[in-house]
């Protein structure tokens, strides 16, 4: 199936827009799991048994299993091979080089690694993005407007009378021949989830920043979701992963996310 | 040692600007290589030996043992081994993330893995690329000018009297404190490469884009070099790699690799 349509039908059957970054920090693991030879793993199968029957996507972030080297790609896919089929499987892996190289990039992470999806950088243009997006029933989150301070220096400067966040976002659609592409846009950047929005009114929205950074649930629902309160995925990491660092720390996991779930679906319930 | 002193201490002592880039793709390596459970390591490992005498560095794409997964993270590692002291090591991994996912990046790369240097993506801007430099003694090859096609989606925007890649190369050398900063410029915008030079007067550039991709050696000189005709490390990796598919590939490899070093040292003889 077409990764847009079968985001949009997990995401009505579980009723939910919240997507659970599993970003899991080695070191930031509850005490009596840091210490065991999986303990990665068995941390991330605990959040995911927690979290499994109300969320609509789960997101990978490498950098912190690369940390772990070739053990952390084997925690990777084991983690990967948990996850339900009735959630959407995120590669956070912003990728992205010469064609030639980017097609590699995306058999190891689409094909083999069999995720759903992947973030992609922009920079390197077309060639670097379209082996990624030639996988048609595969999902590219290319990141657009980030949650992060550093959003401010390239992405914000002016192209003409566009910001170069506006124009990847205009640029990269004509590359959307799959209807496969999607953006990553910070929740910290609330108003200008808008501006992405109305460039782009029917493409799913990546978006990180809330919890720990400190971006609005409100903002992003009422700017960021498609005419039918459907279209943003909302990732939270750090504020449900380690929402107790105690033996409860998948109990705690999955109130918070809970929390976080209630209040986005508050937010559409209002606006939708 | 500072990366930039280290790598010009080497160029010297070398009399070589040729990096070799190690891009090894598993479906091009001789046949009788192909079949053998080590046969990436093994290919090389005998690259490794025929070209050492008179290169300045090595670079290795991570796309390309990703599609071998863990396996190729192990390969990556082993490669890494091998590769002499009398050269730079480079890890083309174009990471680049928010600063908490940047500096796990990091961590695993230059620390742990022991890589002198690696290619980063600069759309994140400041703290995605921080935890790189604040590396001290290794060095961060930011993207600036690429050698690909889609260089031109958005490197060539105009931002103000800027181009983008212009825009990149002036802002992020005000975050070059510990100066171990370096650009990739593609060989293939050779012109180009003197608006970057003149932007960077002192700063090293990885140049791809000789070889295969068809970028002009002498440009690159005449343009991209620092006033003492050092400052650029010419890449080429699969007119290198495959120069011959049988098994007298290693002695191939040195032939035309031999060729492109004294065509770059017949350069700055002519121009320094």
């Amino acid at each position: 199936m077409n990764f847009v349509k079968a985001l949009t039908v997990i995401q009505k059957k579980n009723n939910s827009l919240l997507c659970v970054g599993l970003d899991t920090d080695p070191k930031k693991i509850p005490a009596h799991l840091r210490s065991r030879k999986n303990g990665v793993l068995e941390f991330n199968k605990q959040i995911i048994e927690a979290t499994k029957d109300f969320v609509c996507a789960y997101k990978i972030n490498f950098a912190f299993y690369e940390t772990m080297r070739k053990d952390g790609w084997t925690i990777i896919e084991k983690t990967r091979a948990l996850l339900p089929s009735s959630s959407i499987s995120i590669a956070d892996a912003k990728r992205g080089d010469i064609g030639n190289s980017s097609s590699y990039y995306a058999d190891a992470i689409l094909n083999k690694m069999k995720f759903d999806s992947i973030t992609v950088a922009p920079y390197m243009g077309k060639d670097s993005v379209l082996p990624f997006l030639e996988h048609k029933n595969k999902g590219v989150f290319l990141l657009a407007l980030t949650s992060n301070q550093g959003a401010f220096d390239f992405q914000y400067k002016k192209i003409g009378n566009k910001r170069l966040f506006e124009e990847v976002v205009t640029i990269s659609q004509q590359w959307n021949t799959n209807r496969n592409l999607g953006f990553v846009v910070g929740a910290t950047k609330s108003t200008d989830i808008q501006s992405v929005r109305k460039l782009a009114p029917e493409v799913p929205f990546l978006v990180p920043g809330v919890g720990t950074q400190g971006g609005s649930v409100e903002n992003v629902i009422k700017y960021g979701c498609t005419d039918d309160g459907l279209g943003v995925l909302i990732n939270a990491s750090r504020s449900i992963l380690y929402a107790s660092n105690g033996k409860d720390f998948a109990d705690a996991a999955r109130s918070e996310a809970l929390k976080l779930n209630n209040e986005i679906n508050f937010f559409r319930d209002k606006f939708f």
